[in-house]
């Protein structure tokens, strides 16, 4: 029954081994952007709160993102692919309306002679690396676990048409390995789930890249699937014992992490918790944490998404709880912008990478997915007590991520807008010889070589180590 | 481990409760196909074992094929929307990059206020109703299971360019219950995954409902994914003591039930099962069961797909074992066409209309899914030996079926062909109006009404019952 705490016979600790994240090499600046699309100073990076925007040339498609970010996991972990018995890709990257990219990383896999690797593709928006990472957990509890790991691979090239939405693209991947005895553990009993019918956000135009929006709604959408993902989440928790009868959901955990489709919705994200728990507080401590809100006491929640002095107030009295507890989880997304379905578990690594892991002993971690359509969850993980071995090697495996974001290639705004319209002229045609630059791709970088007159896709990779005499080793 | 039998304590017998299949209710003959096309009499009908196809006009997309399955298994089973908490949808069938088809449904759980309904849409040409239900089964395993059912939707629309293949379309949805204590409860331990990277049949172009298909390759990819299960399943059912050891396939199970692109290739795959019993069988009766055969006896799996001489004495030799243990699961295939995902399904619910319910007590079933690209799997399930009032009434729900299917409107191959031209069209256009009679639906359809300016899609649905006096009752 929803809400009651799970006893074994479920294997221990289920949560994610390893996580690795991959993001484009060459990136737009959001200040540089703002004056090209004669647009106000800051109305990008500071209305929005984005700073860097990654884009990929006609070289990258779903299925190389995808390539890159589990080779390297594999590699990183020295994983055999026979290590793995279930991999399923959460994305909205649809280049084909039937093949998966499940199967064309099923590649990967050939040498190994494993093919018996359970999960295809999932979609709904930006929710579905979250199903997918519910569906590895699903499989690791049940009678069909056969001991091997799961792999949840997330990835996504989020693009829009010229206009005011262009600015709150991102690309990137992400790889989790799901397992037992896990650093990071997810809580049992508390997974709390809100779905509903929406036209905020869809893709209905078959032969674009790039989606149909209702800001406005979208907004909206986001912020009433959180209050009702709150309401579930607390009453769980509550249930399970990590909250107690009445309490604070932002005192009952570490860290926040949302899905970020740009860094100023989170932070407006943070502060509706904020009231949600000022709105369930039998009596709130006006003198402290709620100074200000008085007047906002009767507030109602389905009436106040619009509400700009409310929101204000809210942002003002929770800021100080979302510069500790949120913003840390916000370097992926201001750097490199929405990913989509990767977003979320870019922000859990963000905050992995935010402190040093002594200060993450025993954190624990909430966690808020959605997907427009729409599709949403609130779930938490904890890191483990010990901080054992295995945690350290997940942290080491991104010691590359904030070297990377800063490695990378500054494109001029004129050279984005180039790009974007030779993706929006070829990303579906055949046959097609991609034309643009591999020098800028990071070592181990799948990308496209070649659309056969078949539509088929063939990929190489860029050598993973350059070695000093020139030479390269693959 | 793989192959040993799980142990309590997850729920008893998780399987099939209920199940509801709903295919259009116009059809094309395919003998006036022949002619149509100018092919040799017996090309479509005994050449690939096809009687009829049924097909949409522009009034059924994916959205309402799903709706209308939905809502009738709901109705037939009392169900409050609130006894459902997981949903996932499986289809190839995609009009829409972002938005699922599984957030289109829950219109149909608005008024109940359950919106805690796990699942998104997943994807691999045929095998997306089978990853949905493996899900299903894993999630009630798992701690995050709620005591709900959860249930399984498959569905598409299976149409092709003008030329050879347009004869194996088809349509289809089929809806199922998942949930413990069922009449239809699927083995432990024993399902068997085979996935690989392939291009056999594929749909790279997104502005058309049609794929591309290398058809020889695809049928290599069938018949090589089918042995690979084969080996697969077999050690494993024999580790689970379901098969004895060197036990024929064959033989461990009353019936077996396959994909179905068109019923001869069924035909060829039961063969293919047979061979391979054959092959492992330490000293066939070539006076018996195997006569014929002697001259196969050191044929080799990977060079036999085309083996013409091979496939005639095999098909010969199998064939009162297929009449017995396959043929009757065809109804639906031969009747309908290829569903896609919910094929197989389609072929389960025929096994089960087959003969009377006493003669189903304990039966195993076998069930082979295939999906190009591609993504297969071997798994099977047992008939309830006290045949009580769930199955009973599984079986009730479904004896609309033959009528059903008899009642179809007949459609001339002209008249197929312009309703063709007119997907081809208007499939994905907005803004559009519908022009297709909604007379001939059946009872409870729902179909498409209007696409808007931007792309919304709005539906309605034909009156559950005609009162005699003329009104209706929704």
């Amino acid at each position: 029954m929803p809400g009651t705490v799970p006893q074994e016979p479920w294997p221990t600790d289920v949560g994610i081994i390893a996580v690795e994240v991959y993001f484009p090499s060459q990136y737009v600046d959001q200040a540089e952007l703002e004056v090209f699309d004669n647009v106000s100073t800051g109305k990008y990076t500071i209305g929005l709160g984005q700073s860097k925007m990654g884009f990929c040339s006609d070289r990258e498609d779903i299925n190389s993102l995808c390539l890159t970010v589990v080779q390297k996991l594999v590699e990183k972990n020295q994983l055999s692919y026979n290590d793995i018995g279930r991999l399923e890709v959460g994305t909205e990257t649809i280049i084909d309306k039937s093949k998966s990219t499940k199967t064309v990383l099923m590649q990967l896999f050939e040498s190994s002679g494993n093919h018996s690797v359970e999960g295809l593709d999932t979609t709904n928006a930006c929710f579905g690396g979250t199903s997918a990472l519910f569906n590895a957990i699903n499989w690791i509890e049940s009678s069909s676990w056969d001991g091997r790991y799961a792999m949840v691979v997330a990835g996504d090239i989020a693009v829009y048409a010229t206009g005011n939405a262009r600015c709150t693209g991102g690309a990137g991947a992400v790889a989790m390995l799901i397992g037992k005895d896990a650093p990071l553990v997810f809580d049992r009993g508390v997974r709390s789930i809100y779905m509903q019918h929406a036209y905020d956000f869809y893709k209905p135009n078959m032969d674009s890249e790039y989606p149909l929006v209702d800001g406005k709604l979208s907004v909206k959408c986001y912020l009433h699937a959180l209050d009702k993902c709150y309401e579930a989440y607390t009453q769980r928790a509550t249930q399970t014992g990590i909250i107690g009868e009445n309490a604070s959901l932002i005192d009952s955990a570490d860290a926040f992490v949302f899905h970020s489709p740009y860094c100023k919705l989170v932070q407006k994200s943070f502060a509706r918790v904020f009231l949600n728990d000022f709105l369930k507080e039998p009596s709130p401590d006006f003198s402290g944490r709620y100074a200000g809100l008085e007047s906002f006491r009767n507030l109602k929640l389905e009436n106040s998404y619009f509400d700009r002095d409310a929101e204000k107030a809210l942002m003002t009295a929770s800021n100080s709880l979302f510069t500790t507890k949120t913003k840390p989880s916000l370097l992926l997304a201001n750097q490199v912008g929405n990913m989509y379905t990767p977003s979320l578990y870019g922000g859990l690594v963000s905050y992995l990478l935010s402190v040093s892991p002594a200060d993450l002993i025993g954190h624990r971690v909430v966690l808020f997915s959605y997907g427009s359509g729409l599709a949403s969850a609130m779930f938490s993980l904890r890191i483990t007590k010990d901080l054992g071995p295995k945690f350290h090697k997940l942290l080491e495996n991104l010691s590359n991520v904030k070297k990377d974001l800063h490695d990378r290639v500054k494109v001029a705004p004129e050279e984005f807008d180039k790009t974007m319209k030779l993706r929006e002229e070829t990303h579906n045609k055949a046959p097609y010889a991609p034309v643009g630059s591999t020098k800028e791709l990071f070592p181990g970088t799948w990308y496209l070589t070649e659309v056969d007159s078949m539509y088929r896709r063939m990929y190489d990779r860029v050598p993973l180590v350059q070695i000093p005499n020139g030479n390269v080793k693959n």
